[in-house]
């Protein structure tokens, strides 16, 4: 425990790399509302891979079945689950790792959490592939706060040294991206990221990335003070992601070499509505949304798995080894896990939406 | 809500700025455990302020009474109160901001949540005062987290533009500090920090910056997949800190630029027990510890109360104002915020070292 | 863990029967509310003890110091605590029971469970004098129903083999009681009963009862299938009253013996609005209000707490004893206990309000 | 909300009657323990309708698909998800009843409380299918508790007004049960319940029962004061099985009769072992066990549903009715339940248990 987050709206994950199946459950959704399951597929496949150089070949049927909590296309109450099933699913308790730990996975702090009993095959309960059914939450979620009048944009920031240019934290661009087109503000560094990931693919390496990502129309007064603030809730389910090792709202790291008189948000009235000039505080103030943009970024480091060798230890026997992990992966998760992240803020603040 | 976190422990925090009183209940503390109040006190004059010039004159008796949980010094098993007592309350429904947002504070985004019957006085429940139940609840948690080897290291890492040098991750710099010493690993850059934030308070400025936290001794093995591992739980109570903007773990945003062949941490056996020879990680793999050090840090934004005149919009009014926050306040939270980091962090850590 | 119940409203009780204090923190209690702290009052002075023969002459100054939550008379958002000192309090690791174990106590559960750590002092944590903040958050949830047009009514049903008549379940008597007015619908019984009870009380011995307790005008829908539904959660919190041993709802155990073709209750019109003909559901089908009176009732065993030698085992020294408790107790609760039911069941039922 | 109930073990319960299928995630079972299936599939069919002549004819292959959580017959640390399939799906928006409200049913108070968009199929979320997932999971714990040393007895205790005898709270009568066989403690007993339930079938009527259940071999100590007491903690779970209107815990309601001196229960060794004489408790003190045998008993009223036309309001045409449901159902739910009513507890204690 916990594989369950959130408080009105209860988001319980379960299901390891290659057991019989992995799903969700989403206890607390309101009755009556409908979701367009065609846009919730749309939005899995931003995270499916297999479809470039840089990311990995394994394929999935990454299609949800519905067991429960709709009528038709529409909610009626119950706990909404989805399952999908695990094409590559083992037999018996094959470990085909034979007890080497792979570095910077969870492969050693696991073992010894469940003392060997841990599922060793591809990633256990520790996968990537658990972000399947948190972007199917994310995508339900997404649908239910656009229609409250939230959208939610996302771009990649940075690819290794590469970096796109930030959000203006007040006038967000609302640039969306087709199928396949490669998602930052400026096509040309995208192309150059690109490259630069094919790149590393060829070494046999990895690289990491940031992730921004920007809500507007987030109503004023969303979130609970002190320890279910907006920040606290969102960086919470992010840090569920795989990969995750930072994260930070508004101006974040930057913003401590600033002045307060610099730095400070000034209201305005625009009309009737009240705003801020800038958005140092990527709208969020006490914890609590103030109406303006709520945009954060996310660091997500290198993918452990490399295709070269690596000093480690088995741990079954012992002993250090020198090994090279084997299968497919991504040399770059940052654009596969770009819906990862929408997926988990949304279900933050669709959460905290409903507790209002 | 919620004022409440923690899953095996868990703490609520109550109180405003001048209410009667605020304070703390941990409930699910074991039963047969010393804690040394006049420790407690120390931990806690640590984040008092009214100590220099880079620091709020406001003076209180931060003294605990223990109302419950206790019999004599050792814990009953029973719920754990601590309370204070604010010398400074209010008569009656007193607002002294008359409406005035101001700027980068709660005050909007809390108006329209409590639809105007937040408690206007000082910051309400949104009071950086609120921080003093939390650093009890980490000052007892720190203590019971020494009592099975875990020890807390912090330093403020930087003031604006000013760094002090940063942890090795793996063998992090033991240095401790009087009382009133001031936390960096360099006294010469320590020195430059304090003038500036001296400098910055005749200035009627203010300024943020980072602190850096480690925690040695996690037994392997600690943290709940996938949603309350250690990285989603700490950042789950930093957040609820006042002025936290970010937190990054291990190598965190800086990791991004890495290859997965450099960042990856190699493991190795010291003896019968697995290290890693670097500690990219944090101390942390797959959302639970790996028997490294657990290192983070903490970015705080500027103090929004400067003695600087803003311009801001008045709610009760609806027109815009120029107006400058009286009272006395700190040109820079970070020194008094590094006990507060320690405290946020310590009880998640307790929590989830109870739930292993 | 866990002194928490509730998920919308968090309730935290915290204290022991001799520490310095006992109180109560009520967390999600939405801001702008007035809460009548003269009528809270008189609703503690309920169950306060040493006002008659058959009750305990323990005196306390059972009167609440807000600590926070309030601005005025006025709800503020923030979490409401309500503390009570203990004017009786002990010094140090005092245990008056030196190790004997008083039958149909916690004293040997308690010992076990907490090592010996737990406070040996009066009840320690399981102290019926808990019952006073429990009661407070009652006062407060039952004016807050009474704001939404929910009242509450409730007699003695029986003490001993004494009756009362019950409750028409569609009709519920809503006569009202002048403090220490016998609270029976029958004086005659009532009469009866405090006979009863004195001589009870003559007898060195105690004696259990049957409390009633109906809330009136809960609207349609309250309540969330399947685990929290309105019985799983008054009957939760209900248990957490000292020598509650069984509850029931509607026509309850008696309710077995009917046919389907007789309890069931028949749905009509009156006029827009749908009712049950009879009421055997108690007010709750599915787990959900109907609308009908929400009604139930509870076991409360005798006193264990006599004036007699009674056999039982000195824990600490491990050998068998006869012995005699000392000390002023209640030869029957049940009078004292009906505040504490209706204090139960408000905070469930108000909880699940605001969670609709 | 809340379909989910435990604290360190969390068991998430989704489905409808007619939705595409049903199940339960059991998060936070301990790694390495092993489950038995094919006793698991026993325990299930003891819930199986359509054996006889006073149980419902709908007949579903009710055998659980193991989604994750384990590795061959191993629990691995991860949520374990065992799901169910319907045979019997609806197509649509199908909804048989076209508005008539069956009595005693939830139709109505879903209807509120879903503002008519709750399942309308069969039962819907409110279906006794329900208890399905969660007799899995009772199935699961009830392995895992006797693993500890605790086992389980129950039987049917009264049907209408046939009473078998009660168990002796010290030494519970231990008669287990063949498939098929009636489980009274009494034979004789038995066959009159059984010829009963036949007569009122016959009839088109229904009629309730009590179903006693007990725990032996609990350990001290278990359970959490004030409000995740054993009492607390199983009656809760328990309200969650459709028809329970009642629990009583040890003497319960009769209790209230005795003295105190009469009902208190003596301690005395048993060796080094502390017991007590009598078990009017019902294993339970403060809450927490004692040691002794954890006794209960579970009024559930008649199947609502019942083969005889019922005045009712058809709530989509506003207007009052007479009609009769279609359909098979259960003239007496007693023998079904009595497994149900084993899971609901099993699931308690043993979450109770992993909290210890």
């Amino acid at each position: 425990m916990s594989s369950t987050f959130g408080s009105k709206l209860k988001v319980q994950i379960f299901g390891q790399s290659h057991a019989k199946g992995l799903g969700v459950v989403m206890d607390g959704i309101p009755a009556g509302l409908k979701i367009d399951l065609e846009e919730v597929q749309r939005f899995l496949d931003r995270r499916a891979g297999g479809k470039n150089a840089y990311s990995t070949a394994r394929k999935e049927a990454d299609t949800p079945t519905i067991l429960s909590g709709m009528v038709g296309d529409t909610t009626c109450g119950a706990p909404l689950c989805a399952i999908f099933e695990n094409a590559n699913t083992r037999s018996g308790d094959y470990d085909k790792l034979q007890g080497n730990l792979r570095p910077s996975h969870a492969d050693y702090a696991a073992w010894v959490k469940y003392n060997g009993f841990q599922d060793k095959s591809g990633g256990g309960q520790f996968s990537g592939r658990l972000t399947l059914p948190l972007c199917f939450a994310g995508a339900v979620c997404i649908q239910l706060l656009r229609q409250q009048g939230v959208n939610v944009y996302s771009h990649i920031l940075s690819i290794g040294d590469i970096q796109d240019e930030k959000y203006d934290l007040v006038n967000i661009n609302t640039k969306t991206y087709e199928p396949g087109e490669f998602p930052t503000l400026s096509s040309e560094v995208g192309t150059r990221m690109v490259d630069f990931m094919t790149q590393v693919a060829k070494e046999g390496d990895s690289v990491g990335g940031i992730v921004e990502c920007a809500f507007m129309g987030m109503p004023v007064g969303v979130g609970e003070p002190i320890y279910d603030n907006v920040e606290s809730c969102i960086s919470h389910v992010m840090f569920g992601v795989p990969a995750v090792k930072g994260i930070e709202f508004g101006m974040g790291f930057d913003g401590v070499k600033q002045r307060g008189s610099q730095c400070n948000d000034a209201f305005y009235l625009d009309g009737d509505t009240v705003k801020t000039k800038t958005n140092n505080s990527g709208g969020i103030q006490g914890g609590i949304t103030n109406g303006m943009p709520v945009v954060f970024r996310v660091a997500l480091k290198p993918t452990p798995s490399i295709y070269k060798a690596q000093d480690t230890v088995n741990f079954r026997d012992k002993k250090e080894v020198n090994f090279q992990i084997e299968g497919r992966h991504d040399p770059c998760i940052v654009p596969r896990a770009l819906p990862c992240v929408e997926a988990a803020a949304a279900v933050a603040l669709y959460d905290l939406l409903l507790q209002k």
